[in-house]
């Protein structure tokens, strides 16, 4: 897989993809991963990439010419499958987007940074505007490098098996259950007496029923997208029902 | 405020706290950021600080130990206000987070790679487990980055009044209205009439049906917490009936 990032601030990039998962892949060839400044390709003197808005009003607009020079200048090489603009009015990213765009050859991040987007660009360049959640950043960058990492960690070589294991305690759709390793007894604090027994199939129900009780506590509109055994329903209308006499005492 | 994150991976980020606001703000002293490498409070010669989970099954598991070590350790400059932890069971990252944590002196970011935390950490340590979204990364560290940026921003003296402006647009709650800027016609798009007339009444009116559009058409979740105006709510109306009469040909 092929990514590339059009950025003002490519030196953003050097650690988070020289390091850990994405150096990794990077160095078995399984992606290339590139930062690209597209301040180069703004064809003025001054190197000049945004405007004042029409219609005035504060801020400053990414002027459309450099982002679709830069991005015809990768198209020369191969063409890119999605051209994805990183904003705060995109569609949600999900891990199914992730899923989809890891089925992809080679995708192109743009990145605004304080700036507003020239609207020709979203209109007439990019495949998909997408936003990591509801929060104020400065720029593109931090969400395409959290994009970035969640694609390329899905590629078919780039995972040990030791931290894929983990992931698929997520894809059962529950939050996790609590994990414990040694010390057995931490400063008074134990390790729960099942998790030492031995019996499998007394860890498995427990792990389950942790999983159920901390999605409820948390997080109680995931549950209603899943698929539950009548075991889990069973154990979930009794944890309603501790609640409700909590309440009621 | 001092912001101070513990992770195996203190090079990721290098790049990203030197550059743009991160690295602005800790040049005119407002933030103070630090990345420590908490393997150096693993207390054994191997440095190691995770081991297999209690009860078998795949993954490793944070070991307490080295993550109380070095919190303990930060603990004797100045007692951190929040200590937080990345994890996908956290509760989400909102705006409304990021003002909260932009109100305190110090806070510390625990990033876990691959690896579950063993829960006596969550439980006797950390006061906040945060997420910043349902996707699987490889570790905490983009999280962090992340949470960090959008809180540092808010701290008074680090964004200028030409990038405060943009971020204002948001916080009415809507998506933003499409910006333009030059050149006035690119490849034969043209910018909006409107936006060109100088008749700043009808740019606002404009402006305000952009963005109620965009957010009815991409995320209208967020038009039902709003308090709109009349002339909002009839607009939306208008938008619905067009809908609904292209069904109905």
């Amino acid at each position: 897989m092929k990514v590339d990032v059009l950025t003002l601030f490519p030196e953003m990039f050097t650690g988070v993809f020289g390091t850990s998962i994405l150096g990794k892949a990077a160095e078995k060839g399984i992606v290339s991963l590139q930062a690209i400044n597209f301040r180069d390709y703004a064809g003025n003197k001054h190197g000049q990439v945004d405007d004042t808005p029409y219609g005035g009003g504060g801020g400053m607009v990414l002027k459309p010419d450099a982002i679709f020079a830069a991005v015809e200048a990768l198209q020369q090489s191969s063409s890119p499958a999605r051209i994805i603009l990183l904003c705060p009015q995109g569609q949600p990213f999900t891990q199914s987007k992730a899923e989809e765009l890891s089925k992809e050859d080679h995708l192109v991040f743009i990145c605004g940074h304080y700036e507003g987007y020239d609207e020709r660009i979203r209109k007439h360049l990019v495949t998909d505007e997408l936003s990591i959640g509801d929060y104020v950043l400065t720029g593109g960058e931090l969400p395409a490098m959290v994009m970035i990492d969640s694609v390329v960690r899905l590629l078919p070589g780039v995972l040990g098996n030791e931290s894929s294991a983990i992931t698929d305690s997520f894809s059962t759709g529950l939050l996790e259950y609590p994990h414990y390793t040694r010390p057995a007894e931490f400063r008074g604090w134990k390790v729960p007496d099942v998790l030492l027994s031995g019996h499998h199939a007394h860890i498995e129900t427990w792990r389950r029923e942790q999983a159920l009780r901390r999605t409820w506590e948390r997080r109680p509109e995931l549950l209603e997208k899943l698929e539950l055994s009548p075991k889990d329903l069973k154990f979930l209308a009794a944890l309603k029902a501790e609640e409700q006499n909590q309440q009621n005492e």
